[in-house]
């Protein structure tokens, strides 16, 4: 399957409602086994409730669909457009995003209700057919909660990390092969100029935009994630403790969060275990190294006399390879060791973790943001956050292409998050 | 009923039986309705959710009675003896207070589980009889839950307040009487010296203790507590704006806060309303003001001209009132105007809102904490705080008496607050 | 000399000029060896600049004085009124408090300039004698200034002490006696009414008043302060490792401030030094204990089986005491070993370092604050605070008597604050 | 004058040698006039003190030439070496850099005797020659002195802004030319493959290498900066209350910190001024704007329909202008209005006020640190911040060149910072 190649949905009205229809399903699947309480907490500033992600993805598309396109429309509850819009300015003021888990009400029930109300109104417009506007609109916004639904499993992880009973959401995958240690090579290229960026009929998101003409110099890129097992190797070598393995910002955050591990990492009584969405469970040796920062990926790729990989030498390489990997629909929620039997190029590629790139999420040359709210979608977070490639095992399938940008602050790491190591060649 | 001849329920196997399963009756009662989220969620540090309330008090009898006098007790479940401990330093390290909030799980059914199998533990012991020692401990224990249920509805009240949907907890209690606007008088004391303090067989607190002998200066104490539209007229007059009103702390907060108002109120188009826990209501210009911190109070009685009374000016008028007024059991909820044809000298003495006097917390001469891990109950918190007396429409009833010390820091508000002015006589 | 019948120096203008001569030369005599720098930087927000204190001394005589009785006065320099009004709300806006390190001009040099400014326009006024009213504020600014000749001291000493190099303010003092072990006894009283607070014509603040009854409980305080030595003592057996001797505020400062010694302690392989103003010196282990907290002194007193003087119990005992001691005249600037041949039935009563006592800082029954901005000399600051007793040997000679209260919170501990035990007697 | 050609001092003794005594001649010029407090406070942490910047400058000779190459050498001081190392985490611990206000002590008057201590001990050994790494860490010192000197003027701006005195550091600049309406043009620019980074023999910091190829997209840069007067329009068009202009981090700047103007901006009954080394000055209208944030910088170029330059549209025009410019050693201390007869293509490119660039600050491809604690120089701050070009009015002359990368973080602003417009061309 070729990703630039896809059409968009937008442009088929039978394929588009079915596409709403399965993710709107999806979204019910992930919250089955949920109490009222676990979709309703919030656990960091950064995190929101399962509850929240459920009635702000039913908002954007009451917002910005139905309000224009359905006739008559009666809004669910005037009081949910204040409720659950999350940053669009353009929209009005909002509930202030670290006060999310004080709305106990209204209920998981309710938001299910809420939901139902605007599937009902929405799903006759989608067969009918939409203007093309509002089509790309509601294809917009299914991708919206697409990502919504990544963020849902890992503000939940990091709810039960927060707990001391150590809850788990699903029950351990079961068939998770065990594997060999795994040998990593090296994939060199030239560089050149290459084209990056989106372009062609399927959907993307404006800051995959304008494609254009980058110059890469000559690399090489691991074919592998770096894993745990790795990291141990990092940790034992003090990796936590010398500061000149970090960014100056990075070695303040160690000292300031006395990091000393990745993040769900607990030392018991001298082997590591790490919080998963199936409770807490013993590290697996040879499974890509997951929740770990920017500031950690850098460390450890000084420590190792590599770097990261840059956005676009990630894109160049990953623009030949098929988009299959341990995506969400595998139901494991935890990244896997690489199969000894791996046939592309470069491992583990897609899914299992989302991998850190050397590269600051700033604009592409002559990118503009889309008219009315919105154009809030991506622009206004151009600084200071870094770009992750590539999708990780709580990414929808299907959601992710090559030239898809992810970004993150680079302190943060509650996000399935790893790393690939690249080198300079002559 | 004279509050200094009650009986101590200690000495009564059938009594404390009784009065134990009444207690834990009534803490079930007061969660009806809650959902698995509003008791679950902890809206700011100085509050605990419900659900954290029910298993507390619950973690009291299993650490303090059923550890040392059930033999072969097991725990429901060990992991609770972290989760559920206070402050307890001499009992271990306990789960931190400001994350009360991130226990999604246990599930409020599972605590009330957990207050099943302790009661079943504990209600055959309370038949057979303890011995006194455990026996005054279950006593004590019935008092903590008592302290508990008004905490978990004012911490209820604070919850719904944040939730732009204002919900109610309880319908608006039918028949509130309407209120001619209420005449204070004064009642004089020429001061002397008097007894204050506990003595004799009712239970007690043991900072409510020992009896001892203080000197009282000739004062006078009004007949009515301040209602609301006395405190309407302390801001008109720019009270909140007026920094000689107030101590200099009080004025910090006053303006780091930006106080305007007691907490709760909100001006909607020019007409004050209140949060309540039957929801956003209007305000009742004769009620007793409530939700005012010890500043406000402090503030509002200089403006006046007069100031608060001790707290052993209040208890030695109270000692001669019978305890009775408008508690938790009236279902209210709400404190109420005075009525017109009140017949005791001091009109609301008990009930509707705790009045804040002009005394620091700290201990009576020779006050000694009793041994072991309860003898951190109070002695303790025996700095920075304010002595209040009279219990309020969220208290159990029978649960205060005229000696009775209740406590906050002089910024706090939640609770259901008010005042009595007194003053100097010659 | 008996403080009660002191007379006001307001009544003899040829006196009040003396004195206020004397106190103002006194302030340049401290700031001597001072370079510009030393004047100008803020150490923490509790703290002032010494060249604050001195412009700070003169405001006070040029808005309370000046500006009302010296016709035709021309301010030194308008904007002053800005700077130097320390918290008087009814002067009118003010420089921050925590911004006070900020001005590096007006430089120390200017400073002085504006202190001749000043007394040449105030000195011939009380040459020629001032109406009573305004006699009484420059004998009140005289006061002022010394409390204020006290904190510059303190301040100091906090300013080097955050300095690696541990500069010296003034060298060692010669002859500090050596000292034998010293051997505490008690002093017992019965109790009874007795009357405290401040009458007479003698100068005193406003808190002092009004002079009234109080009923005291038999008790016995200690002849002896606690020392370095009995402190020592406390530390080796876990006094800063033991929550059970600690209010709960108190444990969380410990925990969060990580304490394990008094203020300025420092532990140079294995013994103990004391930053001083004579520099860093090693610890003196028979001198009272020093630069303790209200937390640590009632944590020590518990540790001791012992509690706390009220404030009543420490004045009652102080009336028949001459107000002789170790104070600021003394040059030494540092607690000295009691004497071994002490004669007062309570040794180091005054001077050496100010006693904590068990009561909040509140006011006297019948007190009234002054009109006018001298109203917010003391009262506004009647919450959160405990008072001390006796003085320090920072403390000007001649400024503190048996009714002397000074207060502040109880974390702070950078005025050199020490304790006295006391117990109850049947 | 070519930059790339200038040859580096290290190769030539003599030449370093006065290279070396102008610097530190032209650090004591600009201390002249500063009180021993002025040389000594600390206004913000991101802020030094004069007397620091003098010390630390010093201890850089000290610390990595004299201790290596200076046969027994003394050191001035052992303690300078934890007091005056800034972030080099390789030499070992030092003073926390907030705390670097408290040190009154060493006087201003020790820190130029520690100067001369060290100058007497490196001048003979530059006369006389050193090895080459040794000439090469001079050369570096003293450039990395130049950086403080700007850092001195830029700190001690915004220690007198805190004044309400608004001392002046310099009297103001006779002969500032006024200006006509300034008519900005564009220079075109049709991108392509071009080379950036340092080369060559003379003097550069590791983070303008390596030299590499990169791709320039067409584009147009305006020949002038952006002006006072283009600002207040953007002000009076509600730019600061706009969120849609706003980087979303740069909003939550807007409103946090209540930004409504440049820093240093008042608004005097309407009129504006700017706090400048002159004191509080009427804003020159067609001066370049300056003290404005990335994030104002930003918002202002999407206000205009334009964007920022990228660091290599500004490098590649940049290296073929001569670096001529408004420098310190004008004595101005002001960006100036441009001439109404600029001849270079870009007018200012050079001096007045440093240019925000649309490049965040990362390392150049192949890009090494040195070994040693050197390497800490630029490496490790390669996160979060923007490159800014060209060289301020505050920069000594002959200090920066086309290859230049300076770089702060998005929300700072004391620098003297400004902007240049770029737009896309087709």
């Amino acid at each position: 399957m070729d990703p630039e190649r896809k059409q968009s949905k937008a442009a088929d009205p039978a394929g588009l409602a079915r596409f709403f229809a399965d993710c709107r399903q999806q979204s019910l699947a992930l919250v089955k086994g949920l109490s009222d309480a676990d979709a309703t907490v919030q656990s960091m500033d950064d995190a929101s409730p399962a509850k929240w992600h459920l009635a702000h993805t039913t908002w954007f598309f009451e917002e910005f669909i139905l309000g224009a396109h359905a006739p008559g429309y009666q809004p669910h509850d005037e009081r949910f457009r204040y409720l659950f819009n999350s940053y669009y300015e353009a929209v009005g003021p909002r509930h202030p995003r670290p006060r999310r888990g004080m709305l106990t009400r209204p209920t998981l029930g309710e938001v299910l209700a809420y939901r139902e109300h605007v599937d009902a109104a929405l799903f006759p417009l989608l067969q009918t057919g939409l203007p093309e506007a509002a089509a790309q609109l509601v294809e917009l916004g299914v991708h919206h909660e697409q990502q919504h639904q990544e963020l849902l499993l890992t503000d939940l992880l990091h709810l039960f990390a927060q707990n001391p009973l150590r809850p788990a959401y699903r029950p351990v995958a079961a068939g998770t092969p065990l594997s060999a240690v795994q040998r990593p090579g090296w994939v060199a290229s030239d560089g050149g100029i290459v084209e990056v960026g989106h372009a062609g009929d399927g959907f993307n998101f404006d800051c995959e935009t304008p494609r254009h003409r980058t110059l890469l110099q000559p690399h090489a890129l691991s074919t592998h994630l770096v894993t745990n097992r790795e990291w141990c190797e990092f940790i034992r070598d003090g990796g936590y403790t010398d500061p000149r393995l970090w960014l100056s910002d990075g070695w303040r955050t160690v000292q300031a969060e006395q990091w000393n591990a990745p993040m769900y990492w607990e030392n018991r009584d001298g082997a590591w275990t790490q919080m998963t969405l199936a409770g807490e469970q013993p590290l697996a040796p040879e499974a890509p190294v997951c929740h770990v920062s920017f500031f950690e990926a850098d460390a450890y790729a000084r420590w190792a006399g590599k770097r990261l990989p840059t956005e676009f030498e990630w894109e160049a390489a990953a623009a030949s390879q098929s988009v299959t990997g341990n995506f969400a629909d595998s139901g494991k929620f935890r990244p896997q060791p690489a199969a000894d039997d791996a046939q592309a190029p470069l491992t583990q590629l897609y899914g299992d973790v989302w991998e850190w790139t050397a590269s600051p999420y700033i604009a592409y040359p002559g990118f503009r943001t889309a008219p009315g709210a919105v154009g809030e979608y991506n622009g206004k977070f151009m600084n200071g956050q870094f770009v992750l490639r590539g999708g990780s095992c709580a990414t929808p399938a299907g959601h992710v292409r090559a030239t898809y940008r992810n970004f993150f602050y680079p302190h943060q790491r509650w996000q399935f998050m790893g790393l690939r190591l690249a080198e300079d060649r002559p």
